[in-house]
């Protein structure tokens, strides 16, 4: 479920109303009267919950999921497990954005702005510093001895913790914060992510509705960016380091101590893991897996899975090695051409 | 004629006062006195403006142009049209950079800055919201129910339509934003490009007097930057989506239903087509033409145009296919050399 | 010695206490009670001062240092001069990262902070204009007509020099700006450099004791990131123009008239010749130098030293006529293999 810190959740709805709000057909025997109370994924969804299945891997996955209803196709709506109610559309995953965008409508803009620097029930502990042209916005929590730069917004509900650097410029929103974490000036986290179905009306986006979380020790350089999850959150692990003008894209997990040096990019959904170093102007693309201690050079674009401890280069990556060997062999080629 | 809300014109100035700034050399039988009101492009001149040539390619396009005056090279001097003044230089870009300078200098101290934090002559739409600490120049124009992020910058003259969302931490200047636009925070919009001539005195501006134009629908990611266009404008068609940290330059024209993936960076004078997708730190060097629903992979180089509907990759950018191939053949080339 | 304007030094402090804080062990004949009062670089230390000696390399540097102690490694302690004491430890960087922060702790967050736009002791020149949300520091001192954009932070002790315009939401501290210098929107400058030392305790950073010196006219385009120096200062020199997004890392030293394309980036202490030719999304690695006049094709990745002139393309960077004939040949191969 959606942190209520971030999200106001409308309905309940009924099952019918939902099928009429995105195009779909209920499938025979499902009761249109049954009462759905929120979106969810497959993995975390429970009996209240609808889901969206538009991928056959996930099958098996849908087969122990408590879900209540799920949005499929014609075409896999067969494999939906007993007493799932199912709707079937030819986009499961554009219907899903339209319901969610149902339980999670914009915010009125009266949240999005306030009169005041600081909302009268935002909490400061103690030391805490707070620079001129700050605004802090309803029910934020700061931690002790934090500061938080000049001009800096910290959106409605976020969470920064103890003795915490928060750069001028900064934007922080649908964020938890953990202690002892830098962020440099001009950083802007917790954004929604860049998730779009492609729709008759355009490009429509998919509702985003994780959080971005920041553990214990984690510096992020200036004007780095890193949105939030879609469904489930965005997670930088304690002792991370990033960079400047790096991009973490919705629903990244990173594990703890890596060093993600300048301009890196990391797609969305990618898993890196503990003590990964991404050298600079890396790209990685989405839903990608690094294991532990890899070490991705500088300009690589990384298009698969790398394994634990394993060593990159290039573009497409492959290991280091073969890519100067592969540099060698070109080079020799040209001398044979002459 | 550059935008009366964001530039002010001084002048008419005579030709001979033209040629004293910008030293150059009256043709014979050129008036002196003839009062040159704007400089133009070639395309857009009348019979008022100045344009410079400096490209053999244009003798066609000057041929036909309306303009009163043209700053152009000894050699290139007999192809301007009867009847067009022209001032013989032998660099004729850098002296309509200092012709530009004189009808276009920059805007007094005064108009940059104000005391207040919303302009007397700035009209809000009804429902528009705007967080503390957002700036709103003069004669800017919000439409009805956009918001205002906390410590947004809205510049003089710029208009924003209907239920836009502007960032917190963003600028906006020498713009027109449509409908339903949203704008992430730390995103910056309408700077001068970066278009310079080489003088002795160093590098010096070119005069950069378009505007950003955005339609409706458009979504523009954290921490991206578009330029203004230095004579016409740089414009993101309808329903476009930018991500985080993009670069646009100056006079670049995206159309419509595009992607454009985060770190991606297109150089000046380029023209996107619609539907095309633009991979994540893909760039793109100036004045390239991209065709209706192209597909540039991550990473790519583009150096030369892509017809509607290729799928490109590689640095630099060749068809897909072949990109693939040239890896499996350099991959085979070091297994041969064991 | 780091600049009084915006470092506060503690101390001194006796060998033996320095020893005991970072773990590190007295040589024999050293004198515990050794005052130290500053640390320093091999080359610029004075004999009040302790530095750390980690690579053969600068034995020589060493042998003709004027500094009183240094920290090194039980093998290259007796390559330190004589009258030099020695502290012994496994990791002499990691040693003096401890030492650094011992000597500039962290400052009181009261000076990161004040309650006025305006401090009392800034000073700003005549004709200068502040827009609105600007935030000027503590002993910041403003040219005559520059103007200070909205929402911009002027940290304490910044010097800018005269007609500067300094855009909005931008963040500036620890540097010293010239004449004539315009920067864009969303630039942040002078925060501390990305260098860090692994730990028991995970990654620790290195004390970043310098400044970013910028010259006259020089440009920086939105949203760039110029980190300051660690020891000694990061610097662009005069004329240079920066483009949008470039990320120049801490104690790169710029030469003048350069130019830098947008979302480059130049790794720590590179030396940039005048002259140079950066293109856009070009990687440098830290250390390299690049010689007056050379030009590096956009997206390129430079691995080692560029001399004077040269003309370098690919990835890793090679004489572009190289890059070329190799490309050529690659696309040969795969007709051959048909």
């Amino acid at each position: 479920m959606p942190d209520p810190r971030f999200y106001r959740r409308a309905g309940p709805f009924r099952l019918a109303d939902l099928a009429g709000r995105c195009g779909a057909r209920l499938a025979a025997a499902c009761d249109p009267n049954l009462l759905i109370h929120d979106v969810a994924t497959i993995e975390t969804a429970t009996s209240g919950d609808i889901v969206y299945f538009a991928d056959p891997a996930y099958v098996l996955a849908l087969a122990s999921s408590r879900c209540g209803a799920c949005i499929t196709t014609e075409e896999l709506a067969p494999r939906a497990p007993a007493g799932c109610a199912v709707l079937v559309t030819t986009d499961p995953r554009a219907a899903y954005a339209e319901v969610g965008a149902l339980f999670y409508p914009e915010p009125p803009l009266s949240t999005l702005s306030q009169n005041v620097d600081i909302a009268a029930d935002a909490v400061l502990g103690e030391g805490c510093v707070r620079a001129p042209g700050a605004v802090i916005g309803a029910g934020a929590i700061i931690g002790k001895r934090s500061s938080i730069g000049a001009n800096a917004v910290i959106g409605p509900g976020v969470v920064v913790g103890d003795d915490c650097r928060i750069g001028a410029n900064t934007t922080l929103a649908y964020c938890l914060v953990g202690n002892r974490v830098v962020i440099h000036p001009g950083v802007q986290i917790g954004q929604d992510g860049f998730g779009f179905v492609s729709t008759d009306d355009g490009l429509r986006k998919v509702p985003q509705l994780g959080r971005v979380i920041i553990h214990d020790d984690v510096e992020i350089g200036a004007n780095s960016t890193i949105d939030r999850g879609a469904a489930g959150d965005t997670v930088i692990g304690a002792g991370t380091k990033i960079d400047n003008l790096v991009q973490i894209a919705h629903n990244v997990e990173i594990g703890s101590r890596c060093i993600i040096v300048s301009q890196a990019g990391i797609a969305g959904s990618c898993r890196i893991g503990d003590g990964v170093v991404v050298g600079g102007q890396v790209g990685i693309v989405d839903h990608v897996r690094v294991g532990d201690g890899a070490q991705i050079a500088g300009q690589t674009g990384v298009t698969g899975d790398i394994g634990p401890g394993e060593v990159v280069m290039g573009y497409p990556a492959r290991p280091i090695r073969q890519f100067w060997r592969e540099q060698a062999a070109l080079s020799q080629l040209t001398k044979r051409d002459k």
